[in-house]
């Protein structure tokens, strides 16, 4: 099935991402899971609670499977998600000792949540590259284009005159800004998810602190405390791709204010074509970028809804994670992209020349 | 690409509805826009602007036109949609005449929001059948159990004795009015679009309003005024899928409610197993409907911003709705089939009986 | 306690709106619970259920009731709504069967949902005359200035020449249409609650729905059923404050473009200086507009969570809606002032003169 | 003028914070523009741009004043905020030096925003504060019931046994998560905004961001970039607040739940009384707590559009601040002072003792 507005439809890639898609696309979720899967065995291992040998040979059942991704799916209708059809293709046919030396001990949400950690930190890295490819263009933009004069604009109306570098430096320095917050808010997302059932993190017996610090560690995550139905963590990621649409929504904004007849003040290459007016060039991806800016600011209205988490585990509240979170992530890294191609096709930008000078 | 949680993924059909995918389909818009333009020349013909065959051969060749759905993908990246190139693709080749008979005097716009009424009006269509099969469980529901005895809750507290039809005639009286709101719906959401480039429908010349009734016709939409810059239409089809999605999720939240160990008022066959605790039985599809529903409700806070669409044509305002309102509708038609699903999966609904008597 | 930007504060009234904030002071909505418990008494002894001297004597105990604000609220602290201190105020110190005549058989939501029916019907009577009045005005403008000159735009572009006649006309027709969505939207708000405690509708026996039948027409509301639990009525009512407040919303930033330095499309008497740059004049009420529009816009996504009401009556989602609705109905309402200044405030509107001729 | 649901109306203090209220007066934000002017004058002596005794004499008069709450109001609804006619006021029969050292050089987006960083760390202060109380709470009933034994439950369904003190813990260590948080948000939320007219952040001249430094010290706020246009810091606060309410939320969503006939894990004292059902106790905080969470989980997905800020200051973006910030503190406040009240009225927590035994 295709979506005529949104994959692989009549718009193309304008309003989706590939490179984002791909970090949610279901081989590598499911990748993200199996390594869970391989890195519990071998932390009980660690840890003394199964014998080495044993699950040496229950790694080798996880690293070797294959599972068929839309049995799997037939398997979330059933469960609500997939990891009890999952942990059951793994045992199959499996000696008992082999057998329980996967997952056990752990839960579904150790499982999809440790994933959607590491879906968080590719995320961050995707973005986070984008990101310094827009710094590094204004900078560009600025040795090109900084003494040019431009008029500062407030409410709308002419204010004082500026320099294009005044105005390109407030787009950068937000920019700058929302790098800056990386390195708190990786500890904040990619934090390891081991709690077992209902969040007590007791296997092995007495040793639950230490198997959460090992499975981190196997994974590339973070260790801390359970956040089974604290999800203050997925809830941030969200505000921060809040704040990188809404600077790209801020530029494109701007960018099409700039670029009005009678205004003039940037000329973008390309821009779009109308069916009816061959004369026009539209400053689509402008456009489309504020578009994405707003979605996902209004997504975050729904995300937060996320933190009102009933009990040690909540269908609902948890399910919509799973609606929002990975549509947010790719709207932002579009609404990024489409920034970097913007600044990339601006030919002139400041005061126009008064004509007929 | 899938996605893990949401299309071709690790959740099956879970938080998907193919059926209701299927109207927002690239195959399925595509042929909107081109019975648009087929609709478009023939009007022309009929109202004498152009000539009948020329006519005839230009609806020849947009009914013979296979257009490849990836190149108007790139179309759109240029231009912001589609309707450029796909014009650009049926001219190509047809003498001037025919080339002429084609889109002239049309716009872009016209022709998306025609496809998007027809995508509305099969939306409407299949929900109402889902909708109609709810009722129609309920009815039946009520006919085996409506006499049985509930504890009427207010405040999540018990208040008073009721009865089970009491209950489901709450569920069934407010899906009922959702179908009673649909008539006055369809002609909001199903108005042609035909106004030209600005919105002055003025072609042919002194015949506007004639050529919107003919295209309304031939492609069997409402008349009514241009709605270029007036999206009340699109956002009161939003606003009728909160309603019904809310719907949806106030019967999932007191099937959750009812299922609980300690209040025993309903049997689900079937529910969600755990990966960690065999024993249970969620009730998956409850939650996973009180999700959407919530996740419908937050969407509409988005897609109200689109009522501010300036000037002659917003690029901002309207790609806006192409993000949000196909999955607005998806996830409604989600939520109704798992309604659908949970009502019929009630093996015994009902005060119980008290144990070891 | 005032609110610096909101209530009695340095922001005068320009975020908000007296004759909109009165129709949900507490005097007011105090008024109609008294309205309902007398037309309730009424009713009682209209179907015989209550002896007619005593409903008089019952009515006239109401009619004379003062109660003091500050104690219902304190009421409300313990209960979470003053009907049960309102009630035990009314019947303190009376014979017991005109005390018995008061309130029996009714319930807090009868009260409270009645009256804020009434108080819905005030909001719309209110904006329909706001609303009529910026109609009143465009056309006016059109009068005086209809044939002008002005540049289509679309995409943020210069697209074909239109009239101002054209734009205004665009902004008019939408504001007819949200007139014409009022009659039903009259039905949908307006109707009368009668459930008593969990919404069956069984007082006097076998009357219920007679009772209600009364009560309605005591208090000028329409039948229907009890909406203890179906809030469709109350959201439709917020869906129609977005489309109101966007169209605000639309004509505000129409305006706030037409008035840039280069385009000078609009000239507006008055907007607001600045401390720092005295040259400036700034189209202030189009911007508070666009604010107000946005605002009310993401609330519905917040009201629209009401649907989702567990049982026979949600604590949560009811308490919601009295968070979001009132401020829904004022922040239009101070939309719709704003837009009637801004286009009274319309020296000039159209393309101007080129200058130097 | 009151409203019924949340001030000086039916409804008590239930829906609404006096202390939080309170950081957002009109006195309260109007002393800290004073502060603002004071600090100004005197960090322009500080370096040098005017003399120390007329700025001494500036300072007496901006300390002196009492400028009319009314009249500034009056100013606001011409000029978009009260800045301009408070400055005139304070300049108002001045001698020229002395008038010209009273906010040369700031504009009025440095007064508001400053006064708006202060009031940000007052809601800080206060809300953690409350947060504290929470914590303690929660320790001291981790004390008397930690080990009492509960039903862990996740999808609605009873799971595995667990502790009271396991569950208290998760809401505790939510709390403590987000105390962690506030050394990083003071940072982000308490900087002075020093930039005029257009952000240039240039006066004196060459010494912009001495000057900041001097304003920051005297006001007590942290030094930083000029943030006109980029709202990341006001809308992290938001975030901030989100996360808060929403543990407050889950608090009371679990609270109604293990409050429930039949489930019986805790018996609050007080709890609300019914006008129709004498027997009942209704979890009145409860709900009311998880409304309030809703609602500001909602908000944010209207505040974060505020980051799309265009050009140097955007009126519309900056006013929809105005409108949702105050009001997402009080009610987060609101949610905490309830939550507190909760826990307070524990009697007893954990699983029901069997009956009859």
């Amino acid at each position: 099935m295709t979506n005529a507005f949104t994959r692989n439809g009549l718009f193309g890639d304008l309003l989706v991402d590939p490179e984002l898609a791909e970090v949610f696309d279901a081989e590598q979720i499911l990748g993200h899971m199996l390594d869970f899967e391989a890195a519990w065995s071998r932390s009980l291992a660690d840890l003394g609670a199964i014998p080495d040998d044993i699950a040496t040979r229950a790694i080798a059942v996880i690293e070797a499977a294959r599972p068929d991704i839309a049995a799997l799916g037939l398997g979330s209708e059933a469960d609500g998600l997939p990891v009890p059809a999952l942990v059951a293709a793994l045992r199959a046919g499996q000696p008992a000792d082999v057998a329980q030396a996967i997952h056990s001990g752990a839960t579904s949400q150790d499982v999809i949540d440790s994933a959607l950690a590491l879906a968080g930190l590719a995320t961050l890295e995707r973005l986070e590259a984008r990101i310094e490819g827009v710094v590094a263009m204004l900078d560009d933009l600025t040795d090109r284009f900084g003494d040019a004069p431009l008029m500062g604009r407030t409410r709308m109306q002419a204010a004082l005159p500026i320099t294009v570098g005044h105005r390109l430096g407030t787009w950068g320095a937000a920019m700058a800004g929302h790098l800056d917050r990386l390195s708190a808010l990786r500890v904040e997302v990619g934090r390891v998810q081991v709690g077992g059932p209902v969040g007590l993190r007791d296997v092995p017996p007495d040793q639950g602190d230490a198997m959460a610090g090992m499975v981190a560690r196997h994974l590339g995550l973070a260790e801390g405390p359970v956040w089974h139905n604290d999800r203050s963590g997925v809830v941030s990621l969200g505000h921060w791709l809040t704040l990188v649409a809404g600077t790209c929504g801020k530029i494109g904004t701007d960018l099409a204010l700039m670029a009005q007849q009678g205004i003039g003040e940037v000329t973008l290459t390309g821009g779009g074509g109308s069916s009816a007016m061959p004369h026009k060039v539209n400053p689509v991806l402008a456009e489309v970028t504020v578009a994405l800016a707003r979605q996902v600011a209004a997504q975050q209205g729904a995300l937060a809804q996320a933190v009102i988490h009933e009990q040690e585990r909540s269908g609902v509240a948890w399910t919509l994670e799973w609606l929002i979170l990975p549509a947010m992530a790719e709207a932002t890294g579009t609404a990024l992209r489409h920034t970097a191609s913007l600044l990339r096709s601006i030919e002139r930008i400041g005061t126009p020349e008064p004509r007929g000078q």
